[in-house]
């Protein structure tokens, strides 16, 4: 019995080493790490990829729609041939020979989930895969490479046939981005009362842009935020109309343009870039004798609201 | 023998009439029918949907595709669905009890085909779906509803469970638009040679976009056959850049706004709207003496060259 084992054993550590050893260095797949970790800015710039593709599939000017959950099937597949798509761009990849991309002369393939785990067809046995996993609830994203094994992936198959990564086939993977930040998705992150009383049924666009900015301030919004609330194309519009139903209960609307980055600056705040707004309650202060950060306009002096302080209109004009 | 017929002919007739009649005036359908039939300017609203959901899954912009046939499968399953929110957002449906849209009190499926025939999947039977064809090449689509009933499908289903109309199902469709004009996608209507030479590789999105106004004249060129040839961004500033490079070549670009309208119409061309273009080789002319359409600008008459006139550059402005 003792002596029958052993050669057993070495069969085993011989079957082993007839498959790839996926753990051991894979020069092609080090270039194509290689080759995203040389791109300029390519935390953000993935971020936006994926915030990009979340945002269009979503469709939220059209259908209010702001959470990945309430998309179709046939949405959620889509979503990532958009991610595919818009990564192409911006990262300007060419095509592979039989997989989506070819990077540094490699065949890669594009794999997406804002699930847990990829779903890997046959055909990408043996490739390179690009996988991606987006979580806009925790705003974020991870990406990696890993050359797709018979060895690294679950036994069970969906009726498509497609596998997932195995806990060997996960910690087998090359982080590319171990944590990046996804950019912010804000209507996820309130309050179910916040989100209610913006959302309030037979309420009018421009009235849920309003409740939009009263709710969320301190807070940079962006346009599709703005559109997905207003429902409407013109978010510029429903800013500046905002802006003026929002006056007398003090609250300003800073963008990007005239005075707003400068008075973002000197109230502390972060600086809306163009096609971003950021919504505060202001109170009137003494710069003098105040250690509180201001902004003087028309010849007054602002600070942002604290409990304790008197209502005062915004500005009439800024 | 005689005898025995008779009753099993009434047997026969009894099950006809025992299953829905497809062809009696169904008065839900008509319902659904005549609220369509009420919608102002039908066509052109539906031909827009279509036109604008087929332009945004080829995302021409950033694939620099124009064909269906080039989408993938993932693609034109995802186009229904653009379809669908595309509708429901122009004509303002709402969402019905299991089907897609509630339409006068009415739950209706939303089908689109871009091929020959639909595919209606098992849940529909007994529900009214609206029947959507659009063919980019023909410029043509069609509207239509029917009632789903197992006698109106042909008996072979895919691997979904999923059947097709059968001819009769075809002929008992109501038609809502039996045949509409799609918008025109210039870019299928292009010779092969004119399409080569504006996709040329290699070459810049301006030069690009040069090349399409070089070929495509006295027709109206819309944003995204320019934002598709490009591909970038910023159409306005192509088109802006071309009447510069084109301006030696005779070549005008017209569009919506100064005295573009107004020459358009002196020279006999379509008017362009906001977000169109028509380009044309002008030739000068004596106003005098012709009987050609003309306009003057800065002094000088102008008219849409023909064969025989001399080569002039453009007006230097317009």
């Amino acid at each position: 019995m003792e002596d029958s084992l052993f050669p057993r054993d070495i069969t085993a550590a011989q079957n082993i080493a007839n498959s790839p050893p996926p753990l051991d260095p894979d020069p092609n797949l080090l270039e194509v790490r290689d080759w995203f970790k040389m791109q300029p800015k390519l935390e953000a710039r993935f971020g936006q990829v994926l915030r990009q593709s979340i945002d269009e599939v979503l469709d939220g000017q059209r259908t209010g729609r702001f959470n990945i959950k309430d998309l179709e099937k046939t949405e959620k597949t889509y979503l990532g041939t958009k991610v595919e798509i818009i990564a192409r761009t911006e990262f300007n990849l060419g095509r592979g020979n039989r997989m989506d991309f070819s990077i540094s002369g490699h065949d890669v393939d594009s794999k997406f989930t804002s699930g847990d785990n990829w779903t890997i067809p046959r055909e990408a046995d043996g490739h390179i895969c690009l996988l991606i996993k987006a979580n806009d609830l925790k705003a974020s994203y991870q990406v990696g490479i890993l050359r797709i094994h018979d060895t690294l992936l679950n036994l069970g198959a969906n009726r498509d046939g497609k596998r997932t990564p195995s806990a060997a086939g996960r910690s087998a993977i090359q982080w590319i981005i171990p944590e990046g930040r996804l950019p912010e998705n804000i209507l996820l992150t309130l309050s179910e009362t916040d989100r209610d009383a913006i959302f309030k049924a037979g309420t009018s666009g421009q009235a849920r842009t309003n409740e939009l900015f009263r709710r969320v301030q301190v807070r940079l919004v962006n346009r599709n935020t703005v559109l997905t609330v207003a429902r409407q194309d013109d978010s510029l519009k429903r800013v500046r109309d905002a802006r003026h139903h929002l006056r007398n209960e003090g609250i300003m609307i800073l963008g990007h343009q005239k005075q707003h980055p400068h008075i973002a600056r000197a109230l502390g705040l972060r600086v809306p870039e163009k096609g971003s707004w950021i919504a505060i309650r202001v109170a009137c202060v003494d710069s003098l004798d105040s250690a509180r950060k201001s902004t003087r306009i028309s010849g007054q002096d602002y600070a942002v609201w604290e409990e304790g302080d008197s209502s005062v209109p915004a500005p009439a004009e800024y």
